[in-house]
């Protein structure tokens, strides 16, 4: 009991904690009257779409709640409705403090680097802290509330995932559109500088860096905080041949998770005041901080709750696993390692050969870190005894999970702090600020992304290692002793879980596309019928553009969710647990790997671009910078919307086999019936 | 016994018919001088890529005899040594033939199409009717020698799909080397047509058509079609309990390909003799006789082999999905369907939207053909049976692949024919026949689309449904009841064999990055250097064109080769056979979803490109149609080299973990034993 009392106690600090960071960022000067106008149009812009958004979740949620309900127990039920809601608000919260600090950011700027730096970085720790913070209260209370009873609380993490799937696919969307829609009319074709206020849908691609890097990003990692902590309580319920609450095996990630939200705060505090002036070194030195804070504590804790140091093993290697893949994904991905260079080299001969070399680039950096995966699926695994001993190797797996995933408050702080940086960069070349405003916010949004990849390793790893955790639970739901590849009922069903990542690729760039032409011809459109929009004299429609982004990532958000949850259960149903088995075991194999490679290729050709864009290869405006802006527009909907969609995915899909379970159990395999 | 004398018969008969059809074809007239000169140099070209090529192998054939002999046994090293050769056999007379064919074909263009169409198809028929025959006598012939054992004839098996790697792979980095730096520094920089004279790089381009699209595929299909008949044996052999060659299970396949020779020979001999004007509907009609005579037989021998129609029905299963499949490829890749229109409407947006939208439709292009394979390997297993009769479920489904590679000497027909009038076309250009003569070729190359579609659909689907079966004898051999995914162990080897097909792809990409490169640098050293050549009075050095490719095709081929090879050994050797067995189960999902992608996409935009050249969003030299050939250059290593490679390494990997089964038992999992 007292384990999780901490827990909740650790979880209302982080929420006090983030209340008073946004405070005190409100209290900051907002600045010109023109500043406050754009950040005006950029808050109302993203309010506008939340509130749409959640307009169109809240009828899913109720028609979930009311099956889930039927199907299966009101309890559960409720734990559904709680983590949607509260995975709701981990975005909201994240996005109202973003959409103040992102100005206030700017304002600062006027005057230096150093206060631009500290309200930044708040504003990304209000979404860490929300995020962590309504995490763990959720899951604590909801289990002290239940007795223990970890199928409810498997409720929570479908409820949390599959709003975070709706969130980033919509945002993804949204923001990919108006990004895609504003550069190619406004840059390429009327000429016109990045964030030129006479850019009709200028509006819009600020409020998608909100929507998408922000509110996206904030459901993303509260469903991989949700996820890993119900994946290890689950397992360590099981194995342990008991759910009373007190047993370590489930005591353990909940303390664990504890100490990394206060190991997250004194790294955020010592980060923000940092006096350093390298923003740089800064933010390094918080994440440090907050990780050897936690391995610390794992040591002094694996001896206490265990009696050993298996815990504190499993841990160990889910940290270091995750730390070399994000060092990894720098290594693709940065323009000071050679696979950038090579595509910048290849831009020279045209946008086909960077085309080429930049999807070569993503399919390689898939090699790596499907190593490393692997490498610390073992290690946890034989460290905590293999498949002999109690509590079992695969409850290991899911402490690896934890290593990586327990000072998420400091790296959704820190991921988080990008975009605001970004967005205050706009604000400042669309209010009209002098330059130098402009070149301390790039600075600023430059740094954070060196520790972002980090925390993207940790992103991929975690994903993998929760999801298989989820997956043994399942099994274990499902009670099937084992997933018998040589079934070729099984073998179908790893086919069909195989494919399912290419389709959600494709429907999620298509989308894109799509909603990208809508946007481009409305930009075309009020260039060409408003008079003295080109000389600033005429007021461009931002709120037509707002409307369309909005508008097309709500309907095409729609469909790839919706599969990701049916198509599961539709398998199931037909062909029974053991090829729902198989389905998720292929969808993870290629959705891990479609989400390194697109994401590495994207970020790959992002770089790329900008590499040029600082003299190499001629520089801007030269035939390789044209190439080069080829590849990072392809690269867009890859690292934006649907490489970063595939790791909600595949935990969705596990989620959603593991809370029906039940119901697979008493009507599945309808379809083999009729063989036999 | 009998049932192999019909065979060895039946495949006898092919290699005569092939060795008439050739006679026929050498004494039809060669045309002009020019036109002889021209045809030398494309032959020279072809064969001295192919003799360093064979050389190379040898070195890589001894090497693995030995290997084989000294670990396994000399009779299975003995096999390999003849399945290699064979394969090199089937390889070397398609090219041969197609090299006096094209140019006769030709010249028989100058008097008009019937002519024409007749010595095509006859060259192509001579690679199909070889490689049937190759490999009926070879399999048929070592059954008999080594007693019916089935183990020592894998080795058949590895030789042939091992060289069929490398022929692929080498020939498709040849043909896309040569392709790339034709168009980009000819047709781009240079401003002149295809296939023009003046363009050093020309002979290597239609050389590398020989040595991609004839031999590569040559010894590809040869492959497919020696895997499926030995995945058909082993699983037959093994479920009867016997390697008695008399039973039932293991006669019915010998039968089925014998009459399938016989019934592609008399399609040939239908279509060939033709007096149709319209050439699709010869191959077709000659097609689909083939296609109902085996059905028919196979109506007839199920019933009096087995007593009842289960295996009839088995065949069918795997007829039809082949069928379908064939279909979809084409509704996704053909101008005719709304795939590639919206591309091309894509392509008025620019590179990248024609780049976003080509992915997409590859990717959506893997959702049909997935779930027909699925259901494919669930009605041909549980219509036999499933796991509880003899011959077991599993036969059923090696029984689905004999379905669609039955009548594989006319498919391979219909699919040679097609770069040889290719060839003919690009004869007739640089000998400067009238404008008529390419009109003709032009016709009779794409004609040969769309029933080619069919035979994709065929190899597509074999190769899943081969390597299933493969991967079952594999398990098998290795003494495993089930290949278990909660085993991490098992995990961890499904996520490196998913990653595998990513890896390949990334260096089969990146090998024509790099070819194509030197070969562009060739021929912008040979325009600035040669003086006079732009007239066309100075001679550009065609050979060094030759060299590069084929210098680089050899170096690159070997990595590639090498990983398929020794990956799936070192994961046996380190994690043990149940790791090798996810691994193979891993990377036959993503590996057949690769091949479905690469091939659709790339097929997709060539079309795209077509069909923009053909008039539609402002024809040739329209920015739609520059986008549309950023598309194409993309989709070249896509359809031509990475692509269809996968479909040959995942059998590859199968079959060399099915070989080296025997060393995995004694002495795999070292790593694991480590940890215990």
């Amino acid at each position: 009991m007292n384990s999780y009392i901490y827990a909740t106690i650790a979880g209302v600090l982080a929420l006090i904690f983030a209340f008073v960071l946004g405070s005190a960022i409100s209290k900051e000067e907002v600045g010109t009257d023109r500043m406050k106008e754009i950040a005006g149009y950029i808050h109302e812009g993203a309010m506008a779409f939340l509130g749409r958004e959640y307009k169109a979740l809240s009828i899913f949620i109720v028609i979930v709640f009311l099956l889930i309900g039927f199907l299966l127990a009101w309890e559960t039920a409720i734990c559904f409705v709680v983590g949607a809601i509260f995975s709701i608000l981990a975005g909201y919260f994240g996005m109202v403090v973003a959409t103040k600090a992102n100005v206030r950011t700017a304002n600062a700027a006027r005057n230096g680097q150093s206060k631009a730096l500290e309200i930044a970085f708040s504003g990304g720790a209000v979404m860490g802290m929300s995020v962590v913070g309504l995490g763990i209260v959720g899951l604590s209370v909801l289990y002290l509330v239940f007795g223990g009873n970890t199928n409810f609380i498997t409720g929570f993490g479908l409820g949390a995932s599959s709003i975070a799937l709706f969130a980033r696919v919509g945002g993804g969307i949204y923001t990919k559109a108006a990004d895609v829609g504003a550069d190619l009319v406004g840059k390429v074709e009327a000429g016109i500088p990045e964030d030129d206020p006479r850019n009709p849908a200028v509006i819009a691609d600020n409020v998608g860096d909100n929507v998408g890097d922000v509110a996206g990003m904030g459901a993303d990692l509260f469903e991989s905080y949700v996820g890993f902590i119900i994946s290890a309580l689950t397992l360590g319920a099981l194995f342990t041949g008991t759910v009373s609450i007190e047993k370590g095996a489930v005591v353990f990630p909940m303390l664990l998770s504890a100490v990394g939200i206060v190991a997250s705060i004194i790294g955020i505090l010592i980060a923000r005041k940092s006096k350093s002036s390298n923003p740089q070194k800064a933010l390094n030195t918080g994440t440090t901080i907050s990780g050897v804070l936690v391995i610390i504590v794992a040591f002094v804790l694996s001896n206490y709750v265990f009696g050993n140091l298996k815990a504190f093993a499993a841990i160990t290697a889910g940290l270091v696993v995750g730390m070399l893949i994000g060092k990894i994904t720098e290594m693709y991905t940065s323009d000071e390692y050679k696979s950038v260079k090579k595509i910048g080299m290849q831009s020279e001969t045209g946008a086909a050969t960077t085309i080429i070399s930049g999807l070569a680039v993503g399919m390689y950096s898939t090699v790596l870190p499907i190593i490393l995966i692997g490498i610390g699926v073992l290690v946890s695994f034989f460290v905590m005894g293999g498949a002999t001993e109690v509590p079992h190797g695969l409850y290991g797996i899911a402490l690896a999970a934890v290593g990586m995933l327990s000072t998420t408050g400091i790296t959704v702080a820190v991921d988080a702090y990008g975009p605001i940086a970004d967005n205050a960069g706009g604000i400042a070349e669309m209010s009209g600020l002098p330059h130098e405003v402009r070149e301390i916010t790039d600075k600023l949004d430059s740094v954070g992304n060196t520790t972002a990849a980090i925390g993207k390793g940790f992103a991929i790893g975690s994903a993998a290692l929760t999801a298989l955790g989820l997956f043994a639970s399942y099994a274990q739901a499902v009670g099937l002793k084992g997933i018998d590849l040589l079934n070729p009922v099984t073998l179908t069903g790893l086919l069909v879980g195989a494919m399912l990542p290419f389709l959600f690729g494709a429907l999620t760039m298509e989308s894109v596309g799509k909603a990208a032409n809508e946007m481009i011809e409305e930009v075309r459109r009020q260039f060409k019928t408003i008079p003295g929009i080109m000389e600033g004299k005429g007021k461009p429609d931002y709120k037509k553009c707002v409307d369309i982004s909005t508008g097309a990532a709500l309907k095409e958000m729609l469909l790839p969710g919706i599969l990701a949850i049916v198509v599961p259960l539709l398998i199931g149903l037909l062909l029974g647990a053991e090829a729902l088995g198989g389905l998720i075991g292929g969808a993870v194999a290629t959705g891990v790997l479609m989400a390194i490679f697109m994401a590495n290729s994207g970020g790959a050709w992002d770089n790329a671009k900008k590499y040029i864009e600082g003299g190499a290869h001629g520089g801007k405006g030269s035939d390789a910078h044209k190439a080069a802006v080829v590849g990072d527009t392809v690269g867009d909907p890859f690292k934006d919307t649907s490489g970063p969609a595939m790791n909600i995915l595949i935990k969705l899909m596990t989620i959603v086999s593991l809370v029906f379970a039940p119901v697979i159990v008493k009507f599945g395999g309808v379809l083999l019936n009729l063989f036999k």
